[in-house]
């Protein structure tokens, strides 16, 4: 059953159409704030602000920059963990980042950044930040497609993913007015159910076909080490880089400092219990560790306590593993799920924990522990919302939790369809995994050795496998 | 003689009770400080803080990112090097980092941060920074026994670690009231000496057996060079994290910055010349290149001078490398102490060496240089140590450097004989350095190209060679 | 034709003594400057400063530690892309870079920061930032001569490239005025021309000889895209380090971010577009998508708007892309010009861009746009400069770029000349692109599998294939 792979005319086709469409929307839409415009000078006049520092590139700025680093390493060389797919990992990874930015910068603008009185979208940093949140989505759906998908459907995904977050944010947040600094809810959830739903709709019987090509080698299971450990470090700026200044983002940062460290632990305790002599499993280190930082997104501003942050980071992490374990294959065999990555672990059942335990913690919260201001300021408990108890709140919450969901397994279902088309250039069964594909890639380290010894090397001519194919 | 290194009992327990034990004791010691409160609005308004910036969260913050990455990438990846042990190097350094910083955010919390109202622990970001500057020591002392531990050693050697660390800390922090802001003696020099003793301890007469798997490949020596440059780059912010606010980060980055620059020629120069033909040896430029960081972190604060910390980091690079070529052989044959990844080198000669020139440099300040308020502020002559001069300053710097040799080879002599206990699981000497150990371990790369062309690959089960010499 | 790479005598000797020149020139010229000095209180007091904050460490020193990331991680690893050249790509890489930022300090400090009154260059961590930019320069011309020179020729092309960048950059920002934040003419023109220059100077005709070792194996590439990462999510940081605080950094990052990712899409547009079966290059991917960043380097804090930045990402992405495929062939067979890296493509196309957009963005500046204490701002229209015009601002602009062009040219040519001199140890033209000349390089991976089965390996001495064909 050959397909047709060659994406030469398509997939440039897409690129410059989209990215002119970029151009040609941001020309219209897209302005400097009064923060990031050579009028600022005149905006402090104004204002009344003392300081360049006041400028919130200066509160922001260092964990933007933390957030890129996660973005473009740390889910791109968590995807290179194949023995033959990290380019496609760590690539197309880049790709449909660098795309998805522009587009959220967009959408999220229309949504909450408009300017009423110029129809313009005024953009700083948190706007930055906001785009690589969004794209962060997208990212962790390609991880259920990973090795599966063209990189047309990719920027078809990514497309769809960000328009779909975008609603998805305004209602969590503007409509529901619920908390998800860390975006537990509204990134990793929806993330999850849309990259898990579309995997679903584009189910490959004959996958294992290309089974051989679906495991790790040595070093590429050091490699996505590098993406696992940028992930898990900078996590406390994810789950802190949108909060409140001042306490807001201090205590963001040590609730999820906190939270990763239990899941580490739990992490390796189930992983090794679970093989014969104890021995551990990458596949588990590199993504179960993490868990605790997904489940403490909704929750990372909220006086949850420094104890309550270690109980969600364990717990997570016992969950997260169990799925590798279990869930997994189960979801594989049963439900008809090829989950490349394991998202549904890492991203799915986290994230919806994040959504229960913020749920929970706004609804305990009191006057006692948050303080009068501090309550209000924590929880927003002003304008439309200002007579909103913690109760309501929490109610809220959860219905940010089914939202999340919902948009995830409609959305997916929706674009799943429309990539299930045959005109997409997606491999083969028995060609997923295989860089070989979408990428011109390099003789082999083998070929590699015998060609420094040129004298020995009659047979540099034929193909690779032809040649191997006659030893 | 085999030993039994299956850990599937040991090592879960171990990780559950002890992340059990740190969800308790932090439900009883540890809370929020004022900065990362809620009630932090109200404490601006008492202490007539203008600004959300004055947090201490955006003074630190960048730095606690940089130093987080060094601990997580840069002594993880620094020991992948060896050709069957990454999965142990970056993999058990993010095990006992995880548990050490809660162990040591209790610990240190109980000697500095104690809130003497209500016997809690408050922290902050500081807190967060220090948490990670004492789990160093015990990654340094991992260094020493890298691959002949198993992790339920690790999880023990940390333990104690930071409980030994805590201590001296406070001893040379608090009672001698020495300035060590990036560890030289407290971090450096204690961790190494810790390590090394345990190393000595454990001592494996017959490790020569596993010689081969010892060194390096090619690609494992590039992603420690990961390591290498993560740690060079942010050492100025290591050596900065805590420093005062305003000049003293300023100077500590500008310090550390210039002597990591000079040990980066000498050791090149050294390598070269100590090699046939002058070729560079990569243990070298992984390991002595880092020496001038080590050896500013005791003076990074001080007024020691841009030359002054060029000469630093030219002395302590050539050193360094002259303890790899020399002193490693000799310490290995002679003292019967086998150091993996040569921490005296790294850590142990250059830590005393910022020791003696933090006391040098302590006892030569005056206030002509550092300015009557400079002088006060820089070495904290405040409230119960506010006369003493800068000559017993000095003498107190020394004294401290003895205590952390002393806790590094007491504690490492217990901790030792603790370990040696053959309860462990650690590996026989033929099997040291290698991941089958303790890890599910992929199929090699070379099974790797054979398994894509699965027709051929009737050979699965033999053994690697074998299979080769009949195709 | 074997040519003598021993250099145990040359290369520690021009360490060594250079080291030393070092130390004695910082102890004659650099000490701190009065925000890194103990006497910052006293200056505090008497500029009436009020808090710590407005040091100029808090507005810089992140973006200084990502610069820094981009010299040392960034150009390193992009270096290590090729088979069987990481260790030199990333180990020379950081010793030029580490000299390079020690003389850089001096040679920059002369031109720009000397105190007139006791003839002292005063450093703090601007500085160092600027350090890090000058040694870009000569990194960049490295990549041009990437495998076929010795580290000796690299010490001797830092110091020389060093030297020409600071006269260079003293012309073009001090005496014509011109803005240049983040260096497309200062640091990537110039660079790439000097390098560009030597490279044609040292032409090897018979390079072909070592044709077998230019290319890159799977790791490899996949190494190399961690430099690609790092420089490309830290290129925001570079563009606004120096930039104005306030709106100048703010609106850098915005631009740079918006630039980088057009040119992430017209790269992998034209990559697709120009293989067989619309199959990605590596080689595009890992250099291409970074033009965006180059060409916003002179007009990163002018109100290009955001989709003008997205117009310049563009444009330069596609024209890198084109230079790999068809301008480095012609310049190797026509121009005799062997770019190992194509920082041609990279560098010098994408820095003219970047030149020329900025002498068209300042040239058509307006007070209506700008505001008009905002323009002034942004172009520093003031005392020698008070009554320039923008129009008069974009022709020394472009000034700008051909100073920076000649630079590149004449110096390239000097120092190409002294390189070319039969005493610096440069390797045979059989030997380029191989570490083995200057580095002892581990066993292979295959003798290390081989290792495994101490048994079985009898045959150690022998070459490698050979070994092979007879077990």
């Amino acid at each position: 059953m050959a397909k047709n792979t060659n994406i030469r005319i398509s997939f440039p086709a897409v690129c410059f159409v989209w990215q002119i469409a970029m151009i040609i929307l941001f020309g219209v839409f897209i302005r400097y704030n009064e923060e990031s415009d050579t009028r600022w000078i005149e905006h402090r006049r104004r204002k009344n602000i003392s300081t360049n520092l006041e400028n919130d590139f200066y509160y922001r700025y260092p964990s933007f920059q933390d957030v890129h680093v996660m973005i473009f390493v740390g889910f791109g060389f968590l995807m290179t963990f194949m023995k033959r797919y990290s380019f496609g990992g760590v690539g197309f990874n880049f790709l449909i980042a660098a795309f998805g930015i522009q587009w959220a910068l967009l959408m999220q603008g229309w949504f909450h950044y408009l300017d009423e009185n110029d129809g313009k979208i005024k953009i700083g940093v948190e706007n930055l930040i906001n785009a690589d949140f969004c794209v962060a989505g997208c990212l962790i759906a390609y991880g259920a497609c990973l090795g599966k998908v063209s990189p047309v459907q990719l920027m078809v995904l990514t497309l769809f993913g960000v328009t779909l977050f975008a609603v998805e944010e305004y209602i969590i947040l503007e409509l529901l007015h619920a908390k998800d600094p860390g975006g537990s809810m509204v990134i990793h959830t929806f993330g999850a159910y849309y990259g898990l739903t579309i995997s679903w709709v584009l189910y490959r019987p004959m996958l294992s076909q290309s089974k051989h090509l679906q495991g790790s080698v040595y070093h590429s299971d050091v490699f996505a080490m590098i993406g696992t450990l940028f992930l898990w470090m900078y996590w406390p700026s994810f789950n802190s880089a949108i909060a409140d200044h001042g306490d807001g983002q201090h205590r963001a940062v040590i609730n999820t400092y906190l939270a990763l460290a239990a899941s580490v632990l739990t992490t390796f305790a189930i992983s090794s219990i679970s093989q014969k002599h104890g021995k551990l499993d990458m596949v588990h280190i590199q993504n179960a560790t993490l868990a605790g930082g997904v489940a403490m997104g909704t929750a990372s501003e909220f006086m949850i306590t420094p104890y309550g942050s270690l109980i969600v980071g364990f717990c997570s992490g016992i969950i997260s593993t169990l799925g590798y374990l279990f869930l997994t294959p189960f979801m594989e065999k049963t439900l008809k799920i090829q989950d490349t990555c394991g998202i549904h672990n890492l991203h799915a059942m986290p994230g919806v924990i994040g959504g229960i335990v913020g749920a929970i913690t706004a609804a305990s919260a009191s006057e006692s522990v948050y303080g009068k201001e501090g309550l209000i300021n924590t929880f927003d408990f002003k304008e439309a919302v200002a007579n909103r108890t913690v109760n309501i709140q929490g109610g809220y919450q959860a219905a940010g939790l089914f939202v999340a969901i919902a948009f995830g397994l409609v959305g997916g279902a929706l674009v799943g369809g429309i990539l299930k088309l045959p005109i997409w250039g997606d491999p083969a069964d028995a060609n997923c995994f295989d860089d070989e594909v979408y990428w011109e890639v390099p003789e082999d380290e083998d070929d590699n050795i015998l060609s420094r010894h040129p004298n020995m090397n009659h047979a540099r001519g034929m193909p690779d496998t032809y040649q191997r194919s006659h030893v």
